[in-house]
């Protein structure tokens, strides 16, 4: 499966942040991907979200490490309720949760990847960028 | 499979490491955990490496996110000639690849986990520290 249609059918991912003082973090997150944007949810008072707004530069990878598909690019944060409709919508209708009805506070976390690269294994390693400033390439 | 067993049996890991600049990286790369120890193994000029000499906190992560196993310390690097002969031979013996023969310096990544956290799910969340200071939880 080519990398794009493996974002919209896969459910979780490994969203790694830094942070300047207190080094990498790493948490599997589920995400939507809306075809131009990742949307993740975080807890407005977790690791991630703290991360993020000190340093928005993210990477994000699907679980398998053989069939890679990796990530770049800076993320933002939105309150829940300030997502818009149609992401909002597709992420609740992914796994059933809705964000926007919690008590707590959660943040959504959208991420346009810019860079993106896939390789499975050593022999594809170059040529792995398959985006590059926000086009996919041939 | 407990966290102690899966580490031994598993091929890759995702490896998040930070730099106070340029923010954070995650890559797969193979793994040896010899009881105490993780080894990875890394090219002398990659992120990886570049990243652990600056910010040596790392977090290390089996692939998959539901049945999480993550650990988290600081990392040591080493020139694969001078890793200790134990590690070296099963590194060697696992993947079947020697970086001490290589002519491209590679550098051994050495982790002790001070930290691991394991979860299935959201109903795990509480309790998912396994290992503290060093030591495995009952």
């Amino acid at each position: 499966m080519r990398a794009p249609e493996r974002r919209v059918s896969a459910r979780d991912e490994w969203v790694s942040t830094a942070h300047p003082e207190h080094g990498p973090h790493q948490v599997p997150l589920r995400f939507l991907w809306d075809g131009q944007a990742v949307w993740r949810c975080a807890g407005a008072t977790s690791v991630t979200a703290r991360n993020v707004r000190k340093e928005p530069r993210v990477r994000l990878a699907l679980p398998d490490t053989f069939d890679v598909v990796l990530l770049q690019d800076e993320a933002k944060c939105f309150p829940a309720r300030e997502v818009p409709g149609g992401p909002a919508e597709a992420f609740a209708g992914k796994f059933g949760w809705d964000p926007r009805a919690e008590e707590d506070v959660f943040l959504d976390v959208r991420v346009i990847p810019r860079t993106v690269r896939a390789w499975r294994g050593e022999p594809e390693l170059r040529g792995r960028v398959v985006m590059r400033d926000g086009r996919w390439r041939a």
